[in-house]
């Protein structure tokens, strides 16, 4: 403990990450060093129930956790920091100064869809690398994950319109912003407003313009006529600052403007009012000016429920885009993952405690499809069993030795989820709660489990 | 746009950190400035109504976001990228090459209680450079906002016991873990998990130790054995792994062990089961081995209700660590600050949409004390009227033409906010829904804003 200091902003670095990291996980390790206790051990990060309102979770972060546990060191200044707590042994000290993660990693590739209890990564290696990692690994994915799933009920409530990351302002901080705009972009959104996500990772950034802006001119038509003029082909025009349908015919006078002179209106957007009649004024107004190509986006305070009742009700909409709800997931704003021991050199190992029990060893999902594709059941076995005929494994093993042996793009990893959402079944897809998909344990995981448990 | 990569980790950076905006800023702003509009302009950061179960809030990350501002600018890396989006313009690229913030920042101390609408801050400045660090100040001030007044309600709830942020693992990412430390340390946390804010913001750490500890040992003497030998002072023993009164006799033994050799026993904590009774024959077990000195630490799902009903039921329990709850606000998982532009050199501003209007204008809070000095309202005005006699205004400059002017030790802002909270009325102070709190208008800015929404 030290004196409190202003600090700045205060950035994650790769020469701070590893300190993201629950100090008792540092105190166990340690006592591990000193206790000659690094033996091998499997710790297993899963998700226990479904939060609510979710009928499956989106596998997400993966590329992100593995390319940190590759940056993980304890630089002289962490380790200064950490030798004025006047916790540690000195030999531990010594230990994180030569540290690197040298474990071995399989997981479910992002994108895949996934149920609790399943495994969606394991990590084995030193029991106290193992330890180590844990708040990190947990803080990444958990957000991840949650993001992408919450993004995945809007990609499919939308139909096909496109759905789009306006989240960065009302996300939880810096990182946030950024893994909300991948884990939504990896979920089937088509693109962020969020710019240092389009650098990190490339997801395609877009945008149209604020209420300000309208504001800052003398009347809609010139600040309309100004922003066209910039952006001849990208030019998407905020119209509901002042009146709605009078913001759209502004904007097609300047759409027919920009018509004339080989310029073209990318379209309009509506952030406030009715939405669905709104837009539909709004699409008469457009197509009667022969600007049947103009886009029309709505935001303000969607979600996925908002998305659907918003198309039943016949709103005229080309892409949604969605903040606050997205990027807090603000129905369930947390997922729960844990990373639990199952596995050290005496054997298998479980957790007993009241409500938080855990299934033992190192573990495979093998998925069974029906000859359509669809999923029709999980069965979640020991890592050694053969799986059932023609059922396929989720988990692959993703790191070797602390090196990584799983990447894949982004539009890979898209790609998939894409897929693996098109191919649900359809209960699975509703936005209420449906059926629940069926996750079954493999007879022999049901046989230690049971002897573990009376053995406890 | 540009084709998607794998982008290893994504870290924010001063490097880095200006491209946290939203493209429609800089789409925005390059607008401006081919138009000529780089007039002085206000924009004010506020908060339109209270969340869900709030009866105030608390100003937080003002120091974080003020470094943030100072370290903004666009190096040639991001630079690139930004041309090869090929939307700007030439003079825009050049614009932001020689970016700095130049502005001058009005705000609230942290660690004041403030109410809706009142503005925490305002940035009154180029408007070029005011519109483009919207982004930014939304995503920093809005997070911590939250938390902050998230935890103000722990620590209320707990009525002196000690409120731990234990939320890494499922905060929104890595700056939200880091962020969440700190704003949860100035409402009044007595400390943190958090290694990183440890090192960032000179915060306390604490830790206690997992279960996966305790199950990596034979039994749970030989693992409180091994700990109390590796921690002589610091030990707190998780106690439920197994079974959680057995736990507190074997930590018993241990703490009798540890007194006889000189060491000390520093607590236990219980993080499953009936909290309430546990804690109480915990209790029991520890003060009848004479340790009447060691800790009780509660945990599992807290939040500020829970700790209220633990208490209610008679808990025996010295701190309480609170994860998901705290770092999530998961009753109110944003909270909806908006930053709106109020005046430029055309005079006034507001916005007119349904159901989002603004107030015109910079502003002043007036807060007025009663004889015990507990806030009895305040009054919301134009920034050059004069205040009513002995109330006290809660804005001050911070920041003049990009430099600071403003700084204080986390310490003292946390001393600040202790105060406020003691001095709440005790209608506001409770956790269930209460009397709210009165904000006036001052009666230029009710004939201002009557003034321009007729005109409008």
């Amino acid at each position: 403990m030290t004196g409190a200091r202003p600090g700045g902003f205060g950035y994650v670095t790769p020469e701070n990450l590893a300190l993201l990291v629950d100090l008792y996980e540092l105190a166990m390790a340690d006592s591990y060093l000193r206790g000659g206790m690094n033996d091998r051990a499997t710790f297993a990060l899963f998700v226990r129930s479904l939060p609510p309102n979710r009928a499956f979770l989106v596998s997400a972060g993966l590329e992100t956790a593995l390319a940190g546990l590759e940056d993980l060191r304890f630089t002289d200044a962490t380790i200064a920091y950490l030798a004025g707590l006047g916790l540690f042994s000195d030999a531990f000290l010594a230990y994180l100064r030569a540290f690197r993660f040298t474990g071995d990693v399989r997981a479910i590739p992002e994108g895949e869809v996934f149920f609790p209890p399943e495994p969606l990564l394991e990590v084995s290696g030193p029991r106290i690398e193992a330890q180590i990692v844990e708040t990190f690994l947990l803080n990444t994915l958990n957000y991840q994950v949650m993001v992408a799933s919450k993004a995945a009920r809007a990609v499919l409530a939308a139909r096909g319109r496109g759905v789009v990351d306006f989240s960065p302002r009302r996300d939880h901080g810096a990182d946030a912003a950024l893994k909300a705009a991948r884990a939504a972009y990896l979920a089937g959104c088509t693109g962020t407003s969020n710019v240092l996500a389009g650098l990190h990772y490339g997801i395609p950034v877009v945008g149209t313009m604020a209420h300000s802006y309208v504001m800052s001119f003398s009347d809609e038509l010139e600040a309309f006529r100004a922003f066209a003029r910039d952006f001849p082909t990208n030019a998407v025009l905020l119209i509901d600052t002042y009146d709605t349908l009078q913001g759209a015919r502004h904007a097609a006078t300047v759409g027919r403007e920009m018509a004339a002179r080989g310029a073209r209106l990318r379209g309009v957007r509506i952030d406030s009012g009715d939405l669905a009649a709104h837009s539909r004024a709004v699409r008469a107004i457009l197509d009667e000016a022969g600007l049947r190509d103009a886009r029309i986006v709505l935001s303000g305070d969607l979600n996925e429920h908002r998305i659907a009742a918003l198309l039943a009700q016949g709103a005229a909409v080309d892409a949604f885009g969605v903040g606050t709800e997205l990027g807090t997931s603000a129905d369930a704003p947390s997922i729960g993952g844990v990373y639990k021991l199952v596995e050290d050199e005496k054997g298998y190992r479980v957790k007993l405690s009241t409500g938080k029990a855990t299934l033992p060893g190192r573990k495979q999902v093998w998925r069974q499809l029906d000859a359509e594709g669809q999923p029709v059941g999980d069965l979640l076995a020991l890592a050694d069993e053969p799986g059932p005929p023609e059922a396929a494994p989720l988990l692959v093993e993703v790191m070797r030795h602390g090196r990584r042996t799983w990447a894949e793009p982004l539009e890979e990893s898209r790609r998939r989820c894409t897929e693996r959402l098109a191919n649900l079944p359809e209960e699975l897809r509703q936005l209420d709660d449906g059926m629940a998909y069926h996750v079954a344990l493999s007879p022999a995981l049901q046989a230690l489990r049971a002897r573990m448990t009376d053995d406890g």
